[in-house]
């Protein structure tokens, strides 16, 4: 019963595999392996984006600070909703790689920027002249820290709004494909198609052990982007080890599978806990993660039998009245079973 | 016949099978995984250091660029030689890390800083007052760019000059195990023991997949190491996968047998070629790396026979006269075959 | 009829006298001059402070980055309130001094910050350990963007709340002493008796041609305030033309002249205004500054006159119903003549 | 007998005078100053460049580094003389503008590159691919610190080193106008024309109190200056106290006139130095600046009649045998007198 995180599953078997079968004699360094290129070439493709370049990292936090560092100047600001994981949880890494911008917030439901919203806070920045912070890029987090998604449409209106005022938009993705699976959109609808420049896009959360590639759709930015990952530490010398992970995550469809398959375990979670008497959902379960507030004995209870997940806001006191309802966030992976769903209902049905 | 580098060469098997075996179910992300607590408590034990604060990293850039950001303020300088990784190799990734830092050269012979040439600089640095890059760090990197060791005597006197002026002193031991079974020091004996405050303690290079540990001796200056490496982008969610690697290569001897394997076959490499009449070395061969000049003939047959391997600098002319010497770099690492060398020194010899 | 910002005011006589007078033969460079001398212990006498370390440089901005640049690491944010001149004004220039910080916002209103919105924000940030920016310095602006200022007693209570959580706190006193001659407060009692640890002293709005200092309690802070002035370009070689400037400014109370100058004649303006109907304040006068809401055909007389200053926001038609009131900012200097506010009187009474 | 800087020196008293004139009712803040467009005007007139952007800043540190901030990215080297005051008296300020670059050292007597060492480290620097620093820009500066010139050829063949590589010209002329005078060459002719894109155009040392222009010749790459200023803390408020500096200055030919009599006044006392026996020249006097070696007994004589210069380097110990020779900087400004000059000199000559 472990919904604390998707970042604490096991790899997929395919890509511990392919981990294993990299490991043979030479493979030169520094993203010239062989595998690389497959994962390029695979990459393009289903992204329909044949002139895209093509870069991994190991972490979430690097794909997303080294992709807006290509995207807006230190004196710039950098849009995105007031619970983007870029604003609250990357310690500023932003900040560092772009050498010192400003997350501008804007406001919108279940962690959702809207149009509105959006433009307006784009209107705001930069009104000053010389003095503000000036206005740099917009970044969409999809699926959000929240669990809901974006459809295509709704990407589209946003980068309208940032076209309007020449802003180039980055996409993090370090859920993207169960944001993908979740609206049955194709990759190039979802990205380059509405107008998203560069793109996080994650493995990492969704069943590998530790890669992110950056897809930078306009190959001219390409070249910075080299020089700040090799300059940010984040050039691997083995870099075979993140090909082979990305590739078996490319083959087969293996990396769908594994979003819908952690989809519809929140989905059956999501399902089950409405069914309790006295839950509600906090936010629409769109994704692989549920936000759901339930009576206090019921988390006693799940916590008790070693459920693991998070109330969220994570202050809420479990000492108090049985009866009152708690929010909690419950991330369940592509390994999150149903076994253990049913278990935890059961717990918090009481 | 691959002596490119030692970061081309495979992880060693027990490395790959601890990865497999840790993925095992879920782990607590963000270095809070079990197998953490038993790398933390190997280290401490191999260092002789119950202290000692110890965090890992997937990239050698990324070792050193925390450790010196840790170490000094960023209107301060780091001393190092002027071959040191840090100074040549890194794309400035320290002066990133530091916000804004200064490598200040210190020569000395195969790439080795003496302390009278460290001495000068750190006095020549700073005289002028406020209008001087002032003295921040030391950087030591053992084994040297050009494949010598330091001995513990040798780091102790280089670390005295330090002590004169304050200053900390940070280890660049991306190659540490090998240096470490060149001269048959203890791992103490060649860090704190020796006045060294910070190590990069490499894995990657030495069988590793991609790996390195950061060994804070003074915990004091743990926290910020903490902060430095989440806002770098370098903390890994499925943190096990580094630990797994770690806990592998400090297993039964492992980090030694490999880098002894590496520094032999340097050795006969190195023994070899200066049988063949012609040959000379340009650095003393006192690790896994041999740096010989030898004829022109004999570099066009090795590589029209398929040895890869550097020339020494890169832009000597494979065209010319058969008998001048060209000098190379030739990297062994645990992978090294006997019989590579062996084929490879038929080459030279012709 | 000037009263579109303070900056825009000549500096008083005293002032250009003292500059002219400091002309005379060589003086020591950078802050070594003897008018230095003078001006360390004028400021340590008037704030009470005689440990205090002090320096001049010429811009506001630099005033309050430096400052904020030694009070917190480039992993914290600094909390000030949303519409607080480092946040809204500056280009950024506390994160680039900072390293990558990160402004956290405070609301409160008429630009004041409530202790209450402060804990909760101090509380809110860093609540997710690494993963958060930490919490770093408290900045409270004094007087305030809107013309109003804290008393003695209300720093002190948001100086207390920066204690429960350990953090310093810096105040920008761009108006300063606006802030003091409106609260009949003295120096002391409104800085580091109630809890202010660095100072952002300014002059240059106040009289001055352009200088400002900056005041550290707690001279512990004073060498990296060195350091980073320096390598931020705000160490001037002839710097006895700043040391100049304050010197004038604080004798036979200069300062404090002239800022009861400037606030009388906001008195003047707003007690005037408000005499006209359909008028309202949108924000009390305190210091010397008046924010006004009056009927759109009064600004257009006002400004076909030549008057000079902001509808506040800007963006406020001038074209639309006559009586409809638009709000705009006026500021008052020590050069602000009584006949000026009362020709813009008449004007908006029509 | 004041040699100790050229910073030391008073301002002209047109420069003053003009200070005081400016001193007159409002004026536009940040740059907006009507005496600024009279400055434009004026420098776009001197240097034959009618689209250059000119800016104000107050120092020559912030000159320099803006300057180099806009010509170069953080993963760049600045390519500059291992004399240059970038390099060795702004406390890595242009590595902090840059946002982390490095200062690549070149050779060169008398504080001049030569062409061929500039060309050295250029294909030195970025030889190997990403994991070097990348070529990023060329800074000359002239005069020079060792009180040499460069004449317009040898710019050119500096700066046709750099087009080879494709990179831009940094010029460094906090002593411009030393330079201009000493080679009688036309503005244009030492900068645009001979390849130069920026130029740090000194005010300060030559008679006024605190102002540097940075003359942008390629008006492409001004509006990021702004921008840097403006974050930098280096946008003045109150302006016209800049502009009216540079005003004066550039009025009737007094910036030639200071520079001449400066450069006359180093002439003198060179010429005198070497009528004494045991003396001779350290480094060509060309400008304003004289670097000759003369007995202890003689600097024991100066120093206790009170002549103030700095010993170069500042260690040589004034104890020690009477006849050997020191080496010592002393510089000349516009406001130096023969009296002085012709007094030291007795006391010299003893």
């Amino acid at each position: 019963m472990f919904f604390a995180s998707d970042n604490s599953s096991p790899a997929a078997p395919q890509v511990m595999a392919a981990l294993a079968a990299a490991n043979e004699g030479y493979a030169m360094p520094y993203g010239r392996d062989a595998i690389m290129d497959r994962v390029r070439a695979r990459i393009r493709e289903i992204f329909e984006a044949p002139e895209a370049a093509v870069y991994l990292v190991a972490t979430g936090t690097a794909a997303n600070s080294l992709s807006l560092a290509i995207l807006c100047q230190p004196w710039q600001g950098v849009f995105c909703h007031r619970n983007a994981h870029v604003e609250e949880d990357e310690c500023g890494a932003p900040e560092f790689f772009i050498g010192g911008g400003k997350m501008v917030l804007v406001e919108g439901e279940h962690a959702k920027m809207t149009p509105d919203a959006l433009r307006r806070q784009i209107q705001f920045t930069g009104r000053g002249g010389i003095h503000n912070i000036q206005r740099g890029a917009v970044s969409i987090t999809n699926a959000t820290e929240h669990g809901t998604v974006y459809f295509p449409g709704e990407i589209r209106k946003l980068t309208a709004v940032a076209r309007e005022f020449g802003l180039p938009v980055h996409m993090d993705g370090a859920r993207f494909t169960n944001a993908l699976v979740a609206t049955g959109a194709s990759a190039a609808d979802m990205t380059w198609r509405a107008g998203v420049d560069v793109l996080s896009f994650g493995g990492t959360k969704n069943g590998c052990a530790g890669v992110e590639a950056v897809v930078i759709f306009d190959p001219k930015r390409a070249q910075e982007f080299e020089f700040r990952r090799k300059r940010g530490g984040h050039l691997f010398s083995k870099h075979r080890y993140l090909s082979a992970q990305m590739d078996a995550y490319l083959t087969d469809g293996l990396w769908l599978d594994l979003a819908r398959r952690a989809n519809a375990a929140a989905g059956r979670l999501s399902t089950g806990i409405l069914q309790v008497p006295g839950t509600k959902l906090v936010h629409p379960t769109e994704a692989n993660a549920v936000f759901a507030a339930f009576p206090r004995a019921a988390h006693r209870r799940a916590q008790d039998a070693g459920a693991a997940y998070y109330l969220w806001p994570g202050d809420q006191p479990l000492d108090g009245p049985d009866a009152e309802p708690l929010a909690a966030r419950m991330v369940c992976s592509w390994s999150t079973t149903a076994e253990d769903i049913d278990r935890f209902l059961g717990l918090v049905r009481g």
